[in-house]
């Protein structure tokens, strides 16, 4: 395994004037410093970086003249999206990260430049032009095949190269908006169809990655630079109506069972954050190839995997509080993110700065780690929660999040802040 | 059928003063005037309006003067891209084309503002949101399934909702650019895979509509709105890697074998420009359902269904001319373009102004119908051209050129211009 690449920002023994910040256990304790787009009422959209339970307004800081150098040049990127700053790539990035630590480390002079989290809104940290949707989990594909294709569960394709399809960019939503349950086409046994509201719809517990600078037409990516294009990531709940997906699938795939709304959560945790938590790709099963040359990391944990820790939280309508129905970890994944770079763009698909590259349900092999309520229920036997509720799949009011961490002994965990949405009933057929 | 609200731009007694536009055949009559994005040597893309041999310069007709109210609203909105064109609708849109029409008819005074269209290079129309590819045509599915599903050739799906996929909008391209012959894995007899340059390179002849005004999300558009979405039209190639294609798709359907490039002609047709060439929605094979009450046009044809030619032309590498090998028409499509985005935006999917859907291969039932390569031969039945040249797949060096064109008693046709391009090697893999 290659050298994870810390530095001092990562100094377990830093703390920050920004109290919440030491607090054990926080998201965003000073060795995060996550970026994000929030506004206050009254004000424009704009980038800030999370600490503790406060957000830096980064104009505001740049405008002081707290930044020098590449930070500046990076803080100055940061406007109403990320995507410049995601242009400017991960060096530019970490140089301003690598400053706020500075800034925000106790012993610093507090600056004036803070907002509280409770009184910000925020935003889509990127304008994203594409949202593309892997399908990388070894043991979710396995569950869902053997339900649908007992014989030979795993499909062809997916030990030689991470299955992924293109997903619906512009629905995509910040963590805390509602999810309207969708209208869809369903098919009746015996050949008919109908059209009604969703009765099958499902949350998919995902991580996600922001590209940084992209790549021109035609032109690939070797593994070994996939790093340099994978600038941050975030949490994603892949909403899915299994109705609608299962009547329309055939031949091209899912569409508007998964374009109804995508949740991710608000910051951008940076590749440099990560270091520390850069564990090796999963073990192949005996017997499973090995990667074509142009997927084989010389690294081996180079192109982007982690051990992280990932949550689902359901909070049934009319509950009292909320119930954790998923923990499972990113470590398990069959594909690592840099595998999946690389193979989006081998066929000479231009990425862009600030789209999306979502890893698809990350189960794992563990009940506990079945990271979607199909794969829970396998259409037959219902989630049972502690106080008695029931489901087979969501109910209007039913409120989803998910939240992660990585840990490591020796550092101080970070976690990604909270993906959550709440199921608003289907809307009525709209007169002409 | 619904009148199909002709108007004194479709009057076929008018003529232009710019003498090209008078010529028999033309693409660019005064009756058509087509929005696109162009440049000249060292000047921005804009906006500019086809018309015979020539280009109004619509931001210099602007600053001239020559527009008024609507007119003038819809020629300011026209910038370096149609999105905000697009945003304003149909109406807008309408009021400039229908003073266009009076500026350049005989008998006003010439204008100025002409480019030539050998001095310009077009460029995209719109900065493409989202691309989404429909799957509509009856023949092209049937002869496509039964290569891969004798007994059931037609998927369950298909009679009953436009199948369709979200494809990669960062890889449209405009006419005359070159496309890479893309690297790809492929699967092989007895179950290993390889990577290599694509063997198996294909055209798809296509139609496509930009979207206009969009829809909230969670608030679908009833088909009798449609028609107020679909801002214009334009001719598309779906090249598409075979090989890749049969090994990814399951069970996300397509994926890289689409997104290597997609070309599609500059100029955007009208939704008023085509009014004279509106039909009935193809008739359904006995004892296929109607359509859902929701996907139910009460106007037929409101909804977007167009009589247009559509045809390709092969020039083989190294051959001194393009021969047609494709002679189709849209009115064959299963659905309509109306009926596409009503389904599109059921489940509350938001589109947005600029985001494009194409039709999937528009393939009619006879043989010079067939409107892909892979249609023509079966695999096993290469298609011969005049001098010999015979192709299962497209060559590095060929040329595929599409052009349509719409025609109808009484009224002077109009065309879509060139969707063209050239196929070139692949690229070697790089280093990292």
């Amino acid at each position: 395994m290659r050298d994870a690449a810390t530095d001092a920002t990562h100094d377990p023994s830093l703390r920050s004037w920004v109290a919440a910040a030491n607090a054990p256990g926080t998201d965003f304790p000073i060795q995060n410093l996550p970026f994000g787009i929030f506004s206050t009422p009254g004000t424009a959209p704009r980038a800030g970086v999370a600490i503790g339970d406060a957000i830096l307004d980064l104009a505001a800081a740049r405008e002081a003249g707290l930044f020098e150098g590449a930070a500046a040049e990076a803080a100055a990127a940061a406007g109403p999206t990320l995507n410049p700053l995601m242009a400017l790539g991960n060096r530019a990035a970490a140089a301003l990260r690598a400053r706020l630590s500075a800034l925000l480390r106790e012993g610093a002079v507090p600056l004036p430049h803070l907002v509280p989290m409770a009184a910000a809104e925020m935003h889509l940290p990127a304008a994203v032009g594409a949202f593309t949707d892997f399908f990388t989990s070894y043991d979710h594909t396995l569950r869902g095949g053997r339900a649908t294709r007992p014989d030979n569960p795993l499909p062809p394709a997916f030990r030689w190269l991470p299955i992924a399809y293109n997903s619906r960019a512009s629905s995509l939503r910040v963590s805390g908006e509602a999810v309207r349950r969708p209208l869809g086409i369903r098919g009746e046994r015996g050949g008919g169809a109908n059209f009604g509201p969703c009765t099958a719809l499902d949350f998919e517990l995902e991580f996600a990655a922001f590209i940084g600078p992209g790549n021109a037409i035609g032109e690939p990516i070797p593994l070994g630079r996939a790093p340099d294009h994978l600038f941050g990531y975030c949490l994603l709940n892949d909403w899915s109506a299994r109705d609608i997906q299962r009547f329309e699938s055939m031949p091209l795939g899912p569409f508007l069972s998964k374009s109804l709304s995508t949740t991710i959560s608000p910051w951008v945790v940076m590749a440099a954050a990560l270091a520390p938590f850069r564990c090796a790709a999963a073990v192949r099963p005996e017997g499973d190839p090995a990667p074509l040359p142009h997927l084989s990391d010389p690294f081996d944990q180079a192109s982007g995997h982690f051990d992280i820790a990932m949550e689902a939280w359901l909070k049934p309508a009319g509950a009292a509080r909320a119930e954790r129905i998923v923990a499972t970890n990113f470590r398990h994944m069959y594909w690592t993110l840099g595998q999946m770079l690389t193979h989006h763009a081998s066929n000479g698909c231009n990425l862009r700065p600030g789209d999306l590259i979502a890893s698809g349900t990350v189960s794992g092999p563990e009940d506990h780690e079945r990271a979607c309520l199909f794969e829970i229920t396998l259409g037959n036997n219902p989630l049972r929660l502690a106080d008695g509720t029931e489901r087979m799949f969501l109910e209007d009011g039913d409120e989803v999040t998910f939240r992660a961490r990585a840990e490591r002994p020796g550092f101080v965990g970070i976690g990604f802040g909270e993906c959550r949405g709440t199921v608003l009933p289907a809307p009525e057929w709209p007169q002409a």
